[in-house]
């Protein structure tokens, strides 16, 4: 089954509703920088690439309207419309790569007419989600080597086609086993608060046909203990220069019980997750999100005492210690992750 | 806030419904077998010790309302309310503990008058509350010794007030080293699928005045790698001879998060749940509970694809190594634990 989590059709963002899955799914055709902003904000969709796809489209929406005919002004269009969208998750770093790229090709034609300008920023966002599309396949290709038939994985949250334009980093090196004929049984961590595991990755692999189980979080000890799984294989939303890797909250709680397990851990990446500016997990913000996502499961019935301290952190860093590999569109890093990842992503 | 989990009151069982936690504090009023069955099963009632005095009254009223006079009789009565009432959750220990005491007592005064072999049924359930509102205090001024000043503590499910009769083994270890004037933070494990450590445990501490924040399971290990745990205490539902220790599925996830950060692991238990006759954690029976659970929140909203497989073990094993510690009313056994657990519960 073809999936597509964001695309731009009919001159709308057309893109999933995630909040609706596993129950329906719906999608929404979104006209205007405010509903997309809030799309962003309450995860209708999410997932690293997907994101840097939406802020590009997002700045496109916000500026496509512009009516005046000077650079100066249409700048200040541009700049207000990449600080909104922006805003919408402040600490999610493809948000501002995708803007970063539309704000770029935008001043390289500052001289050209302003329907040209606008014309070149669709045509970036357009190229952002092309090779995202190609960049799932390449982490595919190379991640695969890693799989054994038959064999046994656990993943968290949703680094598949629903995280992405329509294929997956970690879930796309799934796929691609499954379409060499390698068979596997895939766990899946329910992920909360969010549930992204259960709503999300759960769902997509049962659509394209491909085992799975699911699990609560706390499961994923009992399952190592009991030799049940093989390897686990996550995204990443940041990965820093020494390889420390921030991803949804719970990540690390795997990659312990990994080193404890003997159980090899990796990360699958595009090259743009990497940031080289930062040089470790500590300089990675961590997203703080509302406690009623903990308080209240998706937002209805309070399962807390009211008015509970509630701690939500979005993400943790899992140290680069605890990674045995990092899978990338560019190839395998193994450690020493310093060294390698200059190496194999061609940093200069 | 004195809370009383199970009690006997007007000739009937009075327990908390703990499903209805943390909205409303309401309480049950049994009066036959077949209801308090029901709340063993869906849990209105849980925790080990507190399933122990349930049992016990559970049997007490199978056989209350016997109308014939002899022991055959009596006996085939009371044999049926046990298998029954052991029925509700097979592999809970302490709903057999309690029923092998009251079946003692029975047969004990089995020349006796039916109506005073139902009374002295009756009075050893009263007496199994009585020695465990006891064995809570003496866990927790054992329990309390190892608790610093300042402490920042990690639990996860409900091993306090309502997991017993109205004090707590893990909790009430906490509660006894506030009584004495220390200060302590703890953290609250939300505990997936049944959210006891948000619905039950946060509930309780927040009465009690005990400064509480939750936790999603996933975020434990960010919390220790930043230096916010001091300490992670837990009850237990069985611990076999040689120290390995059942408990709510999450367990074994923290006591390895522990040993990777180099965290004390507290299991805090009554001596009741020894099972000297299993020798080592591979022989405990783990209860394989309903998928809904973790498809459905709190039995509501469905958050996981129709039909999906689901693995939902209720509880997992934490091997004796990695426990630092295990608290009980006899005092604090620490490794090795074969030989000291035999030591300090002087067993024969």
């Amino acid at each position: 089954m073809n999936i597509r989590t964001i695309d731009w059709k009919n001159n709308k963002v057309r893109l999933i509703d995630q909040t609706k899955l596993p129950e329906k799914l719906v999608y929404l055709n979104i006209d205007n920088l405010k509903d997309l902003w809030q799309a962003i904000k309450i995860m209708q969709v999410r997932g690293a690439p997907a994101l840097g796809a939406a802020s590009a489209l997002g700045v496109y929406l916000g500026v496509r309207d512009y009516k005046g005919n000077t650079w100066l002004g249409f700048q200040r269009r541009l700049k207000n419309a990449a600080q909104y969208i922006a805003s919408s998750r402040p600490t999610a770093r493809n948000l501002f790569l995708g803007i970063e790229r539309v704000i770029a090709v935008a001043l390289k034609n500052r001289e050209c007419p302003i329907s040209k300008i606008k014309q070149s920023i669709l045509k970036e966002a357009k190229m952002i989600m092309q090779e995202d599309m190609l960049s799932c396949r390449k982490i595919g290709y190379y991640g695969a080597k890693l799989l054994q038939n038959n064999s046994n994985i656990l993943t968290i949250c949703n680094a598949g086609i629903l995280a992405t334009i329509d294929y997956g980093t970690a879930l796309g090196v799934l796929y691609w086993a499954v379409s060499k004929g390698k068979r596997i049984k895939v766990y899946s961590s329910e992920t909360r608060p969010l549930l992204q595991g259960s709503r999300l990755t759960a769902w997509e692999l049962n659509k394209q046909g491909v085992d799975v189980t699911m699990i609560a979080d706390n499961t994923a000890a009992k399952l190592m203990q009991e030799q049940k799984i093989d390897l686990v294989i996550t995204g990443a939303d940041c990965i820093a220069a020494n390889g420390d890797s921030a991803n949804k909250i719970g990540t690390l709680n795997l990659a312990i019980l990994c080193k404890y397990h003997k159980i090899p851990f990796y990360v699958a990446v595009p090259r743009s997750t990497f940031d080289f500016k930062i040089k470790s997990g500590k300089d990675i913000l961590i997203e703080m999100r509302d406690p009623s996502e903990v308080t209240k499961i998706m937002f209805k019935r309070l399962v807390a005492p009211q008015g509970v301290k509630v701690l939500n952190p979005a993400f943790d860093i899992t140290n680069h210690e605890l990674i045995t590999a990092i899978i990338t569109d560019q190839g395998i890093i193994r450690p020493p992750y310093k060294k390698n990842i200059m190496k194999i992503l061609k940093v200069i």
